[in-house]
C-alpha cells in the first residue's frame, strides 16, 4: 500500500496570523509551507522601540526557521508572493536573486498583512515615512536622531527650530507610542549630550483628524492619555488634517477655532501613523473570488475565515474584514489558531466548527516614560500600573525566553540606572542619504491594481 | 581681565584612537571636538559577531555623544573630514544634508582609520565584501544567511552546491574568526532548521596568501587554530592567492603541491579579509607635510605621533606607520592616550613627554565555537581556557556597564541553553537587491588621491 501523500498546506505571511496558523497545524497531517519575504516574524507592537533606539531589532524579530524549527511538519521559505492561481491551486512567488518559485497546494492561508496607506497623497511618503517592517524602523530612528544632529551644525536659529520641531500625524496606539518617544528622547535621554542646543525646546506636535486621541480607547483613557502627553510638551491637534506638507513643512487644516484654517509649520520631520491599507494579496483575491472590499481595501471573508466559492482558501489578519475586527495582532493571532483548527477538524473528518469567534482582550498602549493606558482584564487602569501591565502582556507574547529575557534586561536598564537608548545608529549611509533629505518609500511598494487605502483620516 | 579661551582640539575619527584622545583630554582646559563620519564609537573586534548574528550593533556601538555626555569639554560632531587646511589649521567637514562645516584648531588629532583593500583589484569589491562598518557586518550577515536560503531553494544540485561554498580570503585573526562563525553556523546552528538542505554538507573554504594562519602569531597557536578549524570541517589553502573572481566563482593560485597552479571554485559568497588601507586622510596628511607613507598607505609620524613640521598635528591608529605597530586596537588606545598626554603636558608647559612606547598586551582570537587561542599575559592559551580569557578581555574593553552584561547575556544565551543566534534579519529590501548578486561596496569610498593598498597578500 502505498503511503498517502500528506495534504499540502501553503501560508502566506509570517506575521501573527501566518505563524500562529503554521504552529496550530503542528499535530495535523500536513504538511506545511510558511512564504515570507522577509527571514523573520516581527512583533510589531514593540517596533516603535527599534524606532526609538530602545529595543534592538533581533529581539522583536526572531527568524522564522528558529521559530519552527521543531515543527518538523512545517518548513519556511524567503520569497515574495506574485500571484494566485486558485483553479491550479498553486502559489507564485520570488525568492531573491529573482529565484521563481511555484507551490502547489491543498488548502491555503492568505495573511499579507498591511502596509501605511497615505490618503491617495502617495507623494507624501517621500516626507513622512511610516513604520511597518524594520527597515522602515531602522529609517525613522536614524531620521529623528540626524534631526538633533542637524540642529546641533545649524548655525541660523530659525533652521535649527526647523530640525527640532517634530509632527506626528495620526494619534492612534502607534503614534500616541511614536510621539511619547520622540518627547522623551528630547526631554530626559539627550539634553545632557548636546552643547550648542537645548533639546528640550525641541517642539512636538501631534496631529489627529478625530476629535480625540487613541480613537477605540475608553473615554477616560483618551484624556489621561492627552493630558500626559501635553504635560511632557506635545502640542495636540485633534480634528486636524494633513491637507499639504514637503521637505521642510507640513500644512494642516483645522485643529483650532476655525475648522477651515489652515497653518503651515516648518519642520524637518514629519512621520506618518495616520492610515492602513490591506496587502494587494487582499484586492487580487476579491477580483478573482468576487469577494467585497471595503475602504481599507480589506477583503470580506467567510465567518469561518475562507473565500466566497473556496473553501480551500482561507485569509486573516490585517488583510480581511471581519466583524469589524481591529487592526492588531490579536484578531490575527486567534484567526490564525481557529484557521489551523478548522483544517485539522476537516481532515479529521470532524466536519466544519462553529464560525470564528473574538475574544477581546482589550487594549494598550504606552504614553511616554514609565506610563501607559490598559482597558483589559476587566480595568481600566493608567500610569505605572499601566505600564507594568503592558510590559507584562508584551514580554508575555514575544517570541522565545531568550528574547523575553533579554527585552526585559533592555528595560530595566533604561528605567533605573541609566536613561541612555542602547541601540541609537546612525551609519556612514544613512548620514549621507536617507538620514534627512526626502526618502523613498521604505516598505515593499504596493503591486499593481492595489485597492485604494482606508480613509481612517476623512478627506481633504 | 578677559577669559582666556581654551586651547581648541579638533580630533578627526571616534574610533579606538579618537576616542581615547578624546577621553585623556577630560581634566585638561581645552575644549575638544570629535568629529566621526557616523554616530557611534565601533568596537571592531567584536564586529564580526554581528556578521554572524550573535550580537545586536548596538552592543558594540554606542552613541559617541552618550560616551562624552559626561566630559563637559568635549562635543560630538556627525560629520565627514572633507580637506584639512594646515596653514589655516582648520578642518574642514560636511555633515548631513550637505552641510558644511569649517573647524579651527590649536592642536589636531587625525585618527581616521583604515578600510579594506582590494590589491587594485577593486573591481573585487563587488564579489568579495569585507568589513569595516556596521553597515558592512549588517550586509554580510544578510549575504551569508541568504545563501542558505538559496541552497534551500535550489532544485539544481550543482546550484545548490554553489550556494553552499563561502570561500573566505585572508587567515588573520578577521578571517579565522569569520570562518569559524560561517562553520558554526552550518554545523551547529542552521542543521536542524533546514528541511531540503543539510547545511552541514557546506564546503568552507579559507584561503591565506601566507605559509600558516594567523600570521603574526606564536606557531603553537598557528598551529592550534589551523587543527581546530580543520576539524570544524574548514579546507584551508596556505601559500594560495585570490587571482581572479565574478558573481558565481573564486579563482586561487597555488595552495597546492604547484605553487603555479590555478584552481577555480564555484562559490556565490566570497568574504574578504586580506588586506587594508589606511584612510584617505594619510595620504593628505603626507603629501602636504612631505611625510611619507608606507604600502598600506599609512603616513610615517614622529616617534611622538606628529607630523613632521607640524608639532600641532597627531595622527594615531590605523592610518599611522610607528615602530611597526599592528593595525588592531591596542596600538589605537595607547597612541589615544598618549596623545592626550602630550596635549596636557605642553599647556601645563611641562616639556615634551618621552616619544611613545607600547606596551604589546598580546593578542588573541577566537577560532570557532568555545574556543580560542590567547597569547597574553606570558602566557599562550588555547581552547575554552583561551575563549574565557578573549570573553573577558573584550568584555572589559566594551564601553558601558549596560553593554557589557548585555554581551554577557547574549553570550551566555548562545553558550549554553540555545545555540541560536538571535540576531539574524534579512529585510525584504536586502532580500531583493544586495543580499546575493554582486554588490555595491558598503563602506564609504576612499577619496580621491588615494595611496595604493597593503599588498598582505603577495601581488600574483
Amino acid at each position: 500500500m502505498m503511503a498517502r501523500e500528506p495534504h499540502r498546506v501553503v501560508v502566506i505571511g509570517g506575521g501573527f496570523g501566518g505563524l500562529n496558523a503554521t504552529r496550530s497545524l503542528a499535530p495535523a497531517d500536513v504538511d506545511v509551507t510558511v512564504v515570507d519575504r522577509t527571514n523573520h516574524h516581527l512583533f510589531q507592537p514593540l517596533l516603535y522601540q527599534v524606532a526609538a533606539g530602545i529595543l534592538p531589532p533581533g529581539l522583536i524579530a526572531p527568524s522564522l526557521r528558529s521559530v519552527i524549527k521543531k515543527q518538523r511538519n512545517a518548513r519556511a521559505l524567503l520569497a515574495d508572493v506574485s500571484d494566485i492561481d486558485l483553479e491550479q491551486r498553486r502559489v507564485h512567488a520570488v525568492g531573491p536573486d529573482d529565484r521563481p518559485l511555484d507551490l502547489p497546494y491543498d488548502t491555503l492561508v492568505v495573511a499579507g498583512g498591511a502596509t501605511h496607506a497615505y490618503f491617495g497623497h502617495d507623494e507624501w511618503a517621500e516626507y513622512a515615512p511610516g513604520m511597518k517592517t524594520i527597515e522602515d524602523a531602522r529609517h525613522l530612528r536614524s531620521h529623528i536622531l540626524t534631526a538633533f544632529e542637524m540642529a546641533e551644525l545649524a548655525t541660523d536659529p530659525k533652521e535649527r527650530a526647523e530640525w527640532l520641531t517634530f509632527v506626528i500625524i495620526g494619534a492612534g496606539p502607534t503614534g500616541v507610542e511614536l510621539v511619547g518617544q520622540v518627547a522623551e528622547l528630547a526631554h530626559l535621554v539627550l539634553p545632557k549630550e548636546y552643547r550648542s542646543v537645548d533639546t528640550t525646546e525641541a517642539r512636538i506636535l501631534l496631529v489627529e483628524g478625530a476629535g480625540a486621541v487613541l480613537g477605540p480607547f475608553d473615554p477616560k483613557l483618551q484624556r489621561y492619555t492627552q493630558h500626559r502627553l501635553e504635560k511632557m510638551g506635545v502640542e495636540i491637534r485633534l480634528n486636524a488634517l494633513a491637507v499639504g506638507m514637503d521637505d521642510e513643512s507640513i500644512t494642516i487644516k483645522g485643529g483650532g477655532p476655525d475648522p477651515a484654517a489652515t497653518e503651515t509649520i516648518r519642520t524637518r520631520t514629519r512621520i506618518w501613523a495616520a492610515g492602513v491599507q490591506a496587502s494587494p494579496l487582499a484586492a487580487m483575491l476579491a477580483a478573482r473570488t468576487g469577494a467585497e472590499t471595503d475602504r481599507a481595501g480589506r477583503v470580506l471573508v467567510n465567518p469561518d475565515c475562507t473565500l466566497p466559492g473556496h473553501p480551500e482558501v482561507f485569509a486573516i489578519g490585517d488583510m480581511v474584514s471581519l466583524n469589524k475586527l481591529p487592526g492588531v495582532a490579536q484578531p490575527a493571532i486567534q484567526e490564525g489558531r481557529y484557521v489551523g483548527k478548522v483544517i485539522t477538524s476537516r481532515l479529521a473528518g470532524d466536519g466544519q466548527p462553529r464560525p470564528f469567534e473574538y475574544a477581546d482582550k482589550g487594549s494598550m498602549a504606552t504614553v511616554g516614560h514609565r506610563h501607559a493606558v490598559a482597558d483589559a482584564f476587566g480595568m481600566k487602569v493608567t500610569g505605572w500600573i499601566g505600564y507594568t501591565m503592558w510590559g507584562a502582556v508584551h514580554v508575555l507574547y514575544l517570541i522565545g525566553w531568550g528574547n523575553r529575557l533579554g527585552t526585559i534586561y533592555t528595560w530595566a536598564r533604561g528605567l533605573t540606572f541609566s536613561r541612555n537608548r542602547g541601540h541609537r545608529l546612525i551609519t556612514f549611509e544613512q548620514a549621507n542619504s536617507e538620514a534627512t533629505g526626502p526618502v523613498a518609500p521604505r516598505s515593499a511598494p504596493p503591486a499593481a491594481g492595489v485597492a485604494p487605502p482606508v480613509q481612517e483620516q476623512p478627506p481633504a
